[in-house]
């Protein structure tokens, strides 16, 4: 019989100065990746330091989460560089993280772009090369995490990285594998029941039912969760003991 | 016959975004060591990739510049934080410059601090510890400049880094062997022959006239240099001529 | 009988794009003034103009909270700037505020400053000039917000402004009539009743007991309160109903 | 005879801190208007008020510039902010320029968005409406700068302001109106004889020849110059005598 495995994923470590984002001490118990801003769209030196600590502590495999250099955009907003600017932005964040990571003695698992930087690179073959160029360039073990079937993951491979495709328990997904837009009334799944199931089949069957009711194929590497709310919370804990309980072994990729 | 031999170093890639600052193509070919900007004081990732660029097309050795984050004072205002914060800006800073230097396929060989951190590192040991803490945990091979019997070496020589001592060709100093304040009126050595013959004693003889006449002991492994004026750059092309028929051989430190 | 009057004012307006700080809906209905952030150190345009729209619907007066542009350590370190720059910051602050109450149709009814820069107008004759004629050149019929007895009030008399002594409840007072530095054992009063109980006697006999048990002469126009915890939000609501209950009025400065 | 007038504006006050952009005591002497970077997209308070003296004492008028917050990339990103954000934002930077405009005791003639905000409101109606809006609100008397023709200016007139509209001596116009982009090799207007004889042409008969050779009507309030080199300092003299010399009269829009 085949032990089906599958990663946990969780935005961490995007607190910055007196501005608290997040309940990490909390998420941190049930994930086995943390994606640790650093610096851009989130998080400063302090919490970066504090953040792989916690990490390490929770034998939680660590990443660097690059994002645009916008705080005021949360790195919500795409700020449409080219490549050679978004190479010279995600070098400079692994750098960053890499360097907490070597004083904390520890390393560094992957690499995961935020917010629309990891929109934009789902979809873009240029900034996707770009993004897989610099991970590959400042470290070619690095893990690069990106949407499942999207064009990010293609450019790792084609490098040489190591890829783990993500995938959304709570995102619904169109005929073609893409996330359906959030700007569509079906682009949630609110019932965690559901959204439980629908992990469980991706990671076991590779499949998922896409919004017209067919079922597509997808590659389920690794899990995006949240931890900023009590309900986010009460999601993770409830999907990592459902995982456990069909059979699904919780680790982080790579491991 | 002793060979006497001296470093160069200017502080470099300190452009942001539109703003340029310092003619870094011109003083490049007279440096043997580059402080690069790493972003916090000056400096931004693309400005960060195009330095460690040119500082490798020109031989020169290349350092991290860590300065306080603080773009609008341009990393001169002393933001008085404690020794953590201290340790983990400098952690940031040198490695988001140990990523360029990576990709692109050289090494990091020094630390200096820049603008208020440098001032306050010379002279307070806390500070000092910390900074030197923080270039020891990235990388026990980096050399770490610093004010020519400041705290900041002293600190470097206790944790086992290879230090460098740095002297001023256009500045005065107190017979203590510190610089005399800015705010004083003798503060600055104005005539180019006079700097560059106090530097060729501090070099060959170990020693420079104070302000008091006496004659003081000083090491002197480095001599800071700028590039930011017509002025400057004819001034560091005459020390350097002037430096080599003296006998004395312009090399990086640590090579 | 003389009927005593107070006002209460709270730091609102503190958070920044997708960063959460207070809970200014709730605090807004005990007070009668606020102090808004102007960006600087906390803040952001979409934030102000939410602020000053909760402030004006609430019947609060509206006050600009200007800071040192430092959003990373939220204006509490001290940038050491110039009363040249200490102007120009203010002026800059106060203009930005005072567009959005024109906007919503309100005034500006006064100027406190926020953190470090309210510390050092307290003891700094300079700072306290610069800034109390930044007040006055924007606009002399605001009033100026200080520390009870500091020399910003005093700067802002002379200079013809109308001005707000400001006290507080939780801090224990020198018999020079200074805050006891928060790094004392002694800076805070826990004990809720006794706060307000202190309170109450500054506003109706102009006195307080000092940490040697002298009776001290302080004048208390306003009191400042917090809304940033359940505890900080019961302490409003019971200081305020003591007030009452004890004959005092609470109104905005200047209604 | 009719009296043909137009006004010359240009950027300034785009330092900030320690780095210097612009000549702007130079230009200052060839202009009618300036607009001055409100502290977003360039600028800082120190800037802001030395521009505003600058530009009272060469008795130039003086106009808010305000763009998108985001100093790397100069306001020549386009954030695609909402039009409540954009409202919020113009209204910030308008409040802190006329607060400069205040204490100097002179008076904010207009306002001029910068950069890509510029480019978006002069086909974007919903920008438009929100920037007119915001600049409207803040005082009903500015008089609005945007691209002749463009969205902007409509919306400006629709909501009751005085409007200005912007003409570019070195660009190519399309034959509906529009300016030739940027990548288009025909774009630029290289030859200074030529580029001043279109303004001549465009303020006295109303038209231009666009690309195709068709003459189209235009109109011509005000003309965008440039100090930021010799070049165009040379540029902006020649065009400021050619045009008196055709019994064209510089002054100030609004004058």
């Amino acid at each position: 019989m085949k032990q089906h495995t599958v990663d946990l994923n969780s935005d961490l470590g995007e607190s910055f100065g007196a501005y608290i984002i997040g309940q990490d001490e909390l998420v941190m118990k049930h994930i086995s990746s943390a994606n640790i801003a650093a610096g851009y769209h989130a998080g400063d030196h302090n919490v970066l330091s504090r953040s792989v600590k916690m990490a390490l502590e929770n034998h939680v495999g660590i990443g660097a989460h690059p994002g645009f250099p916008d705080l005021q955009g949360f790195g919500r907003r795409n700020l449409f560089l080219n490549p050679e600017e978004i190479y010279n932005m995600v070098v400079y964040q692994i750098g960053a993280v890499k360097a907490f990571v070597k004083v904390h003695k520890t390393v560094l698992n992957h690499v995961k772009p935020h917010g629309a930087l990891y929109n934009i690179a789902a979809r873009d073959k240029e900034t996707a090369q770009a993004i897989a160029q610099a991970v590959y360039d400042v470290n070619p073990e690095l893990i690069l995490f990106g949407l499942s079937g999207g064009e990010l993951l293609k450019a790792g491979e084609k490098i040489g990285l190591k890829t783990a495709a993500e995938v959304f328990a709570d995102r619904s997904y169109q005929p073609d594998g893409t996330l359906t837009s959030r700007t569509e009334p079906n682009a949630l799944i609110h019932d965690p029941d559901e959204a439980v199931h629908r992990v469980i089949t991706m990671v076991k069957d590779g499949k998922v039912e896409a919004v017209d009711g067919s079922n597509i194929p997808i590659q389920a590497d690794t899990v995006c969760v949240h931890g900023d709310s009590e309900q986010a919370l009460a999601f993770v804990t409830k999907l990592r003991q459902d995982l456990v309980k069909n059979g699904i072994t919780i680790k982080r990729v790579g491991s």
